[in-house]
């Protein structure tokens, strides 16, 4: 292992190791933080619109993250009723919600990575 | 730790764990790859100029980099020399080859971490 870059750097910052995760398929970012948030909201509110709203995206752009998602899952991530007496909305799938599980989880592992990354900048 | 989601996902794809790593100070975002490779090719090439025009960078922004880094750098990571019989150049110190050195482990650690993961996803 390499020794400590601490003294390289100012001593009255803090220095930190940051970062982000995703799943890729077929090398094509899938699967990150901002899907994961939007199938959330779903979830809570039982709408794709409303779920963007929260999140200052576009409608189109929903759809667009749904479709992918959709795509690449063996079975439908989330799903729309259109009509009926409830004038529709949407759910996501106990598959939705494996992945979101494992999602966090990863993030989990990723956030301790990171801590053990940050105590060897030698603080 | 959560069951694997690969059967949740299409058979027919691949499936991979990829992030990306950096250094922040005070919060912000200062040593990532893209300083790093400013830095190797000034150190290849002599020249602030020529590492910026093989990053497709403006010279405006290799600057700023410059000043980030060696802003928040306990001794000057970046020398400048203007004029002379060599017609002025810039040379990265031993200081600056410690970190991009470090950034290197950093990212092996990071690799493995993410392999380790996209096995986790149960290929």
């Amino acid at each position: 292992m390499s020794k400590s870059i601490r003294g390289l750097l100012k001593k009255t910052k803090s220095f930190t190791v940051n970062g982000s995760i995703w799943i890729e398929c077929n090398g094509e970012r899938y699967f990150g933080p901002g899907p994961v948030e939007l199938l959330e909201r779903i979830n809570q509110t039982g709408s794709i619109n409303q779920a963007a709203k929260q999140m200052q995206m576009s409608y189109k752009k929903a759809w667009e993250i749904i479709n992918m998602v959709n795509t690449e899952a063996a079975r439908p991530l989330v799903v729309t009723q259109t009509g009926g007496s409830s004038g529709g909305g949407s759910i996501i799938t106990s598959e939705a919600k494996e992945i979101i599980a494992w999602h966090h989880s990863l993030r989990e592992r990723f956030k301790a990575f990171l801590e053990k990354e940050t105590e060897k900048l030698g603080l």
